[in-house]
Parts: structure tokens; sequence; C-alpha cells
């Protein structure tokens, strides 16, 4: 069977893997990122772990860049994490490089494909992905494929507004919805709170019965509600997947965030809009850069 | 050159009109509904509409419907300006009568369609049309075809959220866009600063100059900026063709309208964001209508 390899570029470490047609991970590889050392050496460690990796089997590698990628080029426009890469053709010089089809995207639009083709997704053809990390970002599958926009910056969820005026965020506006909803966002609740406490530790306390904790997750899902009623009514698609390293504090967020989809969401009952878990974690990046890998050696880029 | 037969409902009057396949108007017609007959009298309208604009030449009929329309199978589901119709199978009822393929969307769909063929989104391969109007509609393009979501309810633009916890509205929310930028919510933002005015007396008065006027249009497009900006953010793309009956005030928002786009859309200056007049007028629905009757007769529906 054809293998391909799913690339996740992170600012600290690169994780890899062989997958094989059915999303199965075969091997995997994790090497530091090596941002210290340019572009030339993030290139060097790209290039071993496929090294490692490749066998007669592989067919193509896909690759995620936490950033702004011009897509389906492949050129990465800036990178927060790889501040190297910058306006830097990515896809065509690692595919030089490598000897193989070579397709980049962005870190959560990949994360979206592989939540499509395996995970949270599967079988749904139109959703968004939604990823509470330190920020949030998202990724928007329609009708079985990602969007990109006009110009590959589709999904920036994080920084819809639901509270004008409301706490100023790195973007230069103000009440974006990470600022209240993020792991980043949930721990400023807190210390607003006087609490000094991270998400699971937050987590624990809320479980106690602690007061207010539970408030900072009532606020963080009533203004993640906030957000996702801005997608539903202007899409209509009724199925928005949760993912990233803050997930588990979706399940104390739920009745708040699901009370503001009841009052902001027009002509529908939040009964008929699917708000679920992703299924893959850490692994939805590699695996969806390994989906775009065989597509593009399918049917082209594009 | 072959024709087809545009039909706008609304609650007052039935616009019909003959178009050629430029999107030319070539005969026009009009009838009251008679929503106070009853489907029954409805559908004799609109045949006696259709019947006089016929020729040889028409190869299909279009309807627009204010109200929820399930898509492609044209069932009306509610109409709250078209009682009677309620899960009523307009294509096929009216298609029977006719003698015609008939396709049947939302009216502010199908506007979209004809901005998109010859109006103000000509060219563009994906934009947002906004309605400005008793309420706030909107009509998705993505890749040249009209974006219907899940159920058909997509571009439901009026009820995005811009000030949590303000005005009620008849949704059961509070704070949607329309509230404050469609002509009734400028009314009401008037009536709160003391004037009982309507949106061309409004106009007039900032025109000369009239502070509180000048305050109405500054809010409307600070609160429509906010809803534009979600729309950026989330789906990156740049074009945004506004339309309506209250179109006139779009110049006087602007300066507040991108002064919130400024704020609130992510990454991208808003020189980059296009938000242009639509160009039809009133006769984007019928030319809309007629263009997705051309579109059905070639491919068949959806």
């Amino acid at each position: 069977m054809r293998e391909a390899i799913g690339i996740d570029i992170g600012g600290t470490f690169i994780k890899a893997a062989a997958i094989d047609g059915e999303g199965r991970v075969l091997r995997r590889a994790k090497a530091p990122t090596g941002v210290e050392g340019g572009a030339r050496l993030v290139e060097e460690r790209i290039c071993a772990a496929v090294d490692g990796l490749r066998s007669p089997a592989t067919a193509a590698a896909g690759i995620g860049v936490p950033g702004m990628v011009r897509w389906p080029e492949g050129v990465v426009a800036q990178s927060p994490n790889i501040p190297p890469w910058r306006d830097y053709p990515a896809a065509a010089a690692l595919g030089a490089r490598i000897g193989l089809p070579v397709t980049v995207d962005n870190d959560a639009n990949m994360a979206a494909l592989g939540e499509s083709w395996t995970g949270g997704g599967r079988g749904v053809a139109s959703f968004m992905l939604v990823t509470l990390g330190t920020g949030i970002g998202a990724g928007i599958v329609l009708e079985g494929r990602l969007w990109h926009g006009d110009t590959g910056r589709a999904g920036e969820l994080g920084h819809v507004v639901v509270d004008p005026g409301g706490a100023a965020c790195g973007c230069g506006g103000r009440g974006c919805v990470e600022r209240y909803a993020s792991a980043s966002g949930m721990r400023r609740l807190a210390a607003e709170a006087g609490l000094a406490l991270d998400v699971p530790e937050l987590l624990a306390l809320a479980g106690a019965g602690d007061e207010r904790a539970r408030a900072v997750f009532a606020e963080a899902g009533r203004r993640l509600g906030l957000a996702l009623a801005a997608w539903f009514n202007l899409m209509d698609v009724r199925c928005v997947v949760v993912g990233g390293g803050a997930l588990p504090a979706l399940e104390a967020m739920e009745p708040s965030l699901r009370g503001a989809l009841g009052e902001a969401v027009y002509g529908v009952s939040p009964r008929e809009l699917a708000v679920v878990e992703a299924t893959l974690g850490e692994d939805a990046g590699i695996i969806g850069c390994a989906r775009a890998a065989f597509l593009i050696e399918e049917t082209g880029p594009g």
C-alpha cells in the first residue's frame, strides 16, 4: 500500500510520520526544529526526518506550518514561530531536496483535513475545526475540500470580536474571542478572579465546586458560543469539531456555550447544531498533512 | 436568443420579467401577490404573469421567495410575507402548471446571483451580497456558485450579534446587527436620539451637518463593520457587495465602517477589503431568478 509522509512543524519540534492510505500511522519521527540555525537548518532537519521515514512506497509529503501560507503555491508568507521562513517557497525548496511531490499548508488547515479524513469530521461534508490552544485557530472544510479563502487566511475565528471594546488583543483589536476562550484567555479570566492557575488546575477546581473557577468556564463558553453563532448564522454549516490542547475545557464550557447558541443563532434549535470533540488529538496535523500529500499525488495541487 | 422568466415574489407585489441570456430585461409584468386568497390565488397570479411574458424562446423560470426555502427541491418551508406557503412544494407545483423547468430559492440568494451575473459582483469569484432593507439579509457566492449551507439558511448576517446584551431583536436575541444598520435599525437609533425620521430624512439632516443624524450613521457603520469583520475573518472572502433600499446610507456609514474593519479584521489592511455598491437596484432579484433558471436549464438543479 502506498504511503505519504506527514510533517507538522512547530516552533520547537518537528513531528513527522509515515502514514498509509487509510490514515494509519506506520512510523514516527521527532526532531528539534532548529529555528536558531535559520531556514537552512530547518530544511536539513525536515530532510533528515523524511529520510528516516521514507520507503519505496512513499508517494508524497505534506507539511503543516503555523502561520500564513500562500496556497496552492506553498509559499510561507510569514510564521511567528519560524521567523526565518518569510516569503519562503517551502513547497518548491523542499520538493527539490526531497525528490517527492510536496504540499505545504497552514497547520490549522492540515488538522481540519486530518479530522475530516479519519477523525471527528469523518463523513461530514462541511464543518469547521476549531483549535483551542494558546490562541484559537480554525480550518474550514466545505463539501469535502479545504476552504482557503481569497488569500489563504480563512479560519481566523480567534479574532472574531465577541466583546466590542473589551480586552485588548495582540492583534491590535479588542474583545477577540481568543482573549476569553483560548488557554491563555481562560488563564487571563482566572487571573482577573484572583486565581493564578492554568486550564487543568482550573478544571480540577471547578470540578470541586469552586464558583470562581466555574465562572471562568461559563464566560469562556458564552464568548466562544457567540463566535460560533456568527459562523452558524453566516454559513449554515452545522458541525463544529473542537480540538487543541484546551479541548478538556469544552465540557465545562458547554452549558453556557449552548445557551449562547440558543440566543444568537437565528431560526435554528441549538439541538440541530453539532459541537463535537476532535478525535485525533496531536496526530491531527500529521494525518492531515499525509492526506494533503495523497491528494496532490492523485490530482495535483488545488 | 433564449429567454428565461424571473419572478420576484414579495408580500404585496409579484414582479416578473422576461430576460435574455445576457441578463437584459426584455419585458416586464407586475401584479398584486394576492396573499389574502391563499396559496391557490398566489399560484394563479404567478401563472398569469408567466403567460403574459412567455414566448417561444422561453426556456425556464426562476422564482425568488422571501423566506426559508429548501434547496434544490424548491420547497418553501415558511415565508413570513406569504403565510399560505408553508411546506409548499413551489418548484414542483408551479413547474407542473407552467409547463417549464422551474427553480425556487430565497430572494437574497437570487439577488446575489443577479449581482454576480451582471451587477456589482460581476467577475468576482466569491463575495457576499448584503441587502440593507427593513432587515439585513445576505446571499453568498463562493467560486461562482451560490452557497446554501446545510439547510438553505446561509447568509443570516442580520442576526450576527455585534452588541452582546444590546437591543432586543424580533428573533429573540439581543444586539443583532440589523437592530442597528438596517433601515428599521437606523430609525430606531434616530428615535433614541429624539429624531422621528426615516433614512432619507436622516441623510438629508446629516448632509446639513446635524450631529445627532451623523451619530446614527456612525453607529450603524461601526456595527455593520463588526459583522462584516466576522465574515472577513472567518472566510477570507474579500468582497462584499451592498444593496437594498437603505443602500444610500452606505456612504454616510463608510468612515466608521472602515474604522471597525481596521480594528477587527486580523492581519489585513482595510484597503484590501472591498465593500462596493450593488448596481442592479430592484432588478437584482428578477435578474438572478432568470440566471438560476438558465442554470437549471443547462445543468439541472444543484
